[in-house]
């Protein structure tokens, strides 16, 4: 398990294509992982074609990985096949509901981590693009997702042409809870967030931004309320076009 | 990564504990998953006391894991901790919203499989409770989650003692698609399901629940939609109550 490990987000590839044998193989080891009553809830559109790309990348706002990459693979929650399945078979499908998304989406995403495992441990790198929660729609529309199905994660994969330092992580007391929930303190906090706070780039980061810290760079450059209370809407709305709400 | 190729759910343990060092290990090492701006949106709650066990079970139906796994994982989405930080830095939070309990959840599942993958590789068995979404109002309770935090997946988690066959998956040309979602015909239905439908077991479970086939097993006795909406409900009003919606 060194490749968990010793994970880091790679973000350029090198020209290399990636077999599709290969890729497939990874994609069907992945399906080992839990999933719910064993009904595999999940989808993957594989994206190797230019044209492709071309129409995904402004939906990822131009992050270069997703033209970088010789496949960039988008996952869905898919309540559709077993729909049709049901309906094929006169049973009466029930999951037209909010809780089928999150258990649908919940299949995918612990799918995309069992791929991602086996395709590190391979040699490859991935990058997860948050982004695609951030304009279903779009992504819908260009990949021709049908009913009962939403667009969850993407993810590029490419031989790696760099090899970044890892970035750092919180200490593990900071998110582990022994039998119930403590909530944190002020000092507690100071304590947690004390190594991220101090690191040089951040520093930089509240420094070129103007900011007073770096809580105020997530707060008001990176993750904004306003943005984040428009892309709810956008999502709830694409929730209910798919046919969960 | 033999370990996630051979995976299969443990749902029987040995009496013998978990080191918490070992488990701590584990823990910190899965948080090497992708993780949404280096934010890690989650927090874990481990259960070992048996009053808590008790208190848990019939949340989880009384499944046999709860009680019988010497460590019980609950996983949490959480942007309690980050708000906080950001409350005490000045800054304007912004991630009492939908998409942002999206994003946490996310987080928390890449890094449930993350720490399942490592567990494995290690020995020990997991079983993935689904459970944890259908009466999150009630964990949410025992466990004392706090506002902008909420239970996603529950792990069970112990030396394994059982070796039970590895379930059936799709065939994976089931769920891969190239370039975009190529919708199923009736036709590519009936040899997706094919291997499951003749499955000896599953045979057994149409006759047992005096079913016309498998579909109907799984929409009228496991997920029906009555209960598909009823515990999306609960789940979208625990949304609402965590500060989510």
């Amino acid at each position: 398990m060194a490749s968990i490990i010793e994970r880091r987000t790679i973000r350029k590839y090198k020209k290399e294509d990636i077999p599709a044998d290969k890729l497939e193989a990874m994609l069907y080891q992945a399906s080992r992982a839990a999933t719910m009553g064993n009904m595999q809830l999940y989808s993957v559109v594989i994206t190797r074609s230019e044209e492709m790309k071309e129409k995904l990348s402004p939906l990822h706002f131009n992050q270069p990985m997703v033209k970088g990459a010789p496949v960039v693979l988008t996952f869905c929650a898919d309540f559709n096949r077993f729909t049709k399945w049901c309906d094929l078979r006169n049973a009466n499908a029930g999951y037209d509901n909010f809780l089928s998304f999150v258990n649908a989406a919940s299949d995918t995403l612990l799918y995309v981590q069992a791929f991602c495992s086996l395709a590190e441990a391979a040699g490859y790198g991935t990058c997860y693009l948050g982004t695609t929660l951030y304009n279903p729609k779009g992504i819908i529309d260009v990949l021709q997702l049908p009913r009962l199905t939403f667009p969850i994660a993407t993810i590029t994969l490419g031989v790696p042409d760099e090899q970044p330092e890892q970035p750092d992580r919180l200490p593990h007391l900071a998110y582990i809870h022994e039998e119930t929930y403590a909530d944190y303190s002020s000092n507690q906090l100071d304590i947690i967030y004390y190594f991220k706070e101090q690191l040089q780039e951040n520093m930089k980061f509240v420094e070129l931004n103007n900011k007073e810290n770096l809580a105020q760079v997530f707060t008001d450059c990176r993750y904004t309320k306003k943005d984040n209370e428009a892309m709810s809407a956008g999502m709830l709305d694409a929730l209910k076009q798919q046919g969960f709400l």
